[in-house]
């Protein structure tokens, strides 16, 4: 890799009087770009590495992958974000691993070596031991999962309109998620809405508002973080919209064109989405240190790799527990709660104080139904209905990163609530791995009288 | 395929109480949205077939390669725009030839019959006897050639800040625009604003604002369609933003890192964008009739091929002529005329009229330079800097399809005026193929001190 000359350590520490230590992060999630924020004034300097040049604002995937939102509302570069803080700069690259020894992390564009290291990694699906699911249930982590699933929606009704056989029809008006939290709820209601409402008069063969739309849980009820009051009336906001609850009801199998649920039954489903579980990026494996299940490290109670008081973990990589040993859910408040205590961390011990313990403060939890339709738990508080509805878009611009996006995403709610209809119903990305092709060759489609 | 039942033309005829005549119009752009809009109260049934779901305002596209537009901005899925016309049906399907003997056109989800058949196919790049170089120096005809030009011109940028070696830098962050009519001269001038103004402060290691924008033309000077005067003000401007002008210099060879000009002169350039020469979309070798060398069909006067009076090929597909015998443009406004014309052609002959002939207006030319400057002629008003920038905004507004594309777009250009921001700078695109390793390996990049 040459001589190490002009390598980003190096020319960092060149402008600073005295060396100062080199803080790597890595992932610009919420996580990741809140210890680089908290870090603004520390005698630091940080790189901040992501595979995106872009922080994704991933609550509001769900609106891209059903053409409510363009990717560039809720996305906006890592760059521009941090361009006001000196000491901070930011590489696109892909993490491959870590070399405790080197004090190095590996990516794409060579090893960097660091003082401190923040692994803000993130997770990805995991399909529990079928990771052949993968291709025919995509899951929705990033912007490119969110185009990918748009695709694939809009790509089923505009198949179903050109197939002539009603089985053919039925199954590419079928779509099948699964996985009963937040973004499942999410995605169902905002399917049934796409269908019922901006798809239905557009289509002249077939009848959008006669689509299948099924949300299968394993579990007892959806919504599993919420009260059982709130869970239900979820359920049946969602059934009011059309939209099939199956609880209790795991699936066992699938296949380009179905899925099959406990007990045997096959359901014929062109369009399969994975909302059910999450599995931890390989930070703990790059570590080579404990983790739990679902791959997240085990850190120390100020979130540090135990044993390597440099190293931390946080975000949805790791498994962290609260004051009360309950889990850390994985949600964006608690990423950033998680970012903003490692930057402490940091800072506490290069003045050489002691550093403080993680206590994670649960804000609350809340997910979103449909036009109207919420449901929030804030402490003792609970919503449903428009004041709920309310709660949570209000609540979500908040947090939306930049003026521009936050009057981009109002205003494009607000036009889909008076005309119901979606701005951003475009079938893009013709390299992607043939989604046509899985949807099935279509021998009874259109063809000429004889 | 079947035995023919369930078709799109059995269907749509067997909603009429007698057969009403097939007209099929290949392609959504201006010209087969004219035509079919011009056929809403006219006794047959239109089946509109695009690839795309949607309608593409092509001449945004720059804005969209150039991160200030987000896809959905300037593209509008087509049943929406035709869900009031209760004669027409879409079909998103690749053309793939014409059976004039059959009456059928061939296509990926099967043969069509067709009463009349419209060809409104577009034109792609022409690479003037080297395909070689399509995979150098991509055009910009659609959203997804759109997007993949914003992937490479952003990731030159990032991969700049990540290298150490000068030649290298030097060669990431110098961009090459072959071609000096409008699309290369809005690119060129668009580059180079986001270079100098929303990249420049975000870049640590590299000053975005040394770019080089190269605009290299092989004829004499810039915008050949309008005056001599306008030309000289658009090379003046683009000169003051930055970007070097090249008239008469033809590129003779091109590789991934590099363009080679007419003399012998070689560039290094990672970034190459082709707007230089078009090719019409094959409608004359499917149909088998006489093509010029751009390989455009020679038409008949009313826009039909000659010696079939019920094949019309309209459109950049088309060699048309004006009442004195000069070519028709190749831009929106005679594509739309074309596709008004055929319209009213193929109402005529159901009448048992007689057929008019096309007859084109020219309305002008326009071309928009960066902030505050553009050169527009009409008729005998020629207009520049803040006026004529003003008027190209305002037409082009008014000709977006649907009240939210005008607002959304309108709202960018005022906040990218008021911020000098660019609101879309999203690298995403995966799975295309592989334009970071076009860039080429980059061994002097990021590395640790040894």
């Amino acid at each position: 890799m040459g001589t190490g000359e002009g390598s980003v350590s190096e020319h960092e520490t060149s402008r600073a009087s005295a060396p100062r230590p080199h803080v790597v992060i890595v992932g610009a999630g919420f996580g990741g770009l809140e210890a680089a924020r908290g870090l603004a004034k520390a005698p630091v300097n940080v790189t901040l590495i992501d595979r995106h040049n872009y922080h994704c604002f991933q609550p509001l995937l769900y609106q891209v992958a059903t053409a409510t939102l363009s990717p560039a509302d809720i996305a906006w570069p890592i760059r521009h974000i941090l361009s006001r803080q000196p000491n901070i700069t930011m590489l696109m690259a892909r993490a491959e691993g870590v070399d405790r020894t080197r004090r190095e992390i590996i990516t794409s564009e060579g090893p960097i070596r660091f003082d401190f290291l923040v692994l803000a990694t993130g997770a990805t699906h995991s399909y529990f031991g079928h990771p052949e699911w993968a291709r025919f249930a995509p899951g929705l982590k990033d912007i490119e999962d969110a185009t990918q699933l748009r695709r694939r929606i809009l790509l089923a009704f505009e198949r179903a309109e050109a197939s002539s056989a009603p089985d053919t029809r039925r199954r590419l008006l079928t779509f099948a998620i699964i996985g009963g939290g937040p973004t499942g709820v999410e995605l169902a209601g905002s399917i049934a809405e796409i269908a019922r409402h901006a798809l239905a008069p557009d289509f002249k063969r077939v009848d959008p508002r006669t689509a299948r739309i099924l949300l299968i849980e394993a579990g007892e009820r959806l919504l599993p973080a919420l009260p059982e009051r709130l869970s239900a009336h979820a359920r049946e906001r969602l059934e009011a919209m059309g939209v099939e609850v199956l609880t209790g009801r795991p699936v066992i199998d699938m296949g380009p064109d179905h899925i099959t649920l406990d007990g045997g039954e096959r359901i014929p489903a062109a369009t399969k989405i994975w909302a059910a579980g999450v599995r931890a990026s390989p930070a703990a494996e790059w570590l080579g240190v404990d983790a739990d299940r679902a791959g997240r490290c085990r850190v120390a109670p100020d979130l540090s790799v135990p044993g390597d008081p440099a190293i931390f973990v946080i975000g949805d990589a790791a498994a962290a527990t609260d004051a009360e040993g309950r889990p850390v859910p994985g949600i964006a408040p608690a990423a950033k709660q998680m970012g903003d205590h490692v930057a402490a961390v940091i800072e506490a011990r290069l003045a050489g104080a002691a550093a403080p313990g993680f206590h994670y403060r649960h804000a609350g939890d809340l997910a979103t139904i449909g036009r109207n339709a919420a449901v929030v738990k804030l402490g003792r508080l609970e919503l449903t209905g428009f004041l709920g509805w309310m709660f949570w878009g209000i609540v979500h611009v908040y947090f939306l990163v930049g003026a521009r996006n936050r009057i981009t995403v109002a205003m494009s709610w607000l036009w889909n609530y008076l005309t119901y209809q979606r701005a951003a119903r475009l079938i893009t990305g013709d390299a992607e791995p043939t989604p046509v092709r899985e949807l099935g060759p279509d021998p009874e489609s259109l063809h000429p009288p004889s």
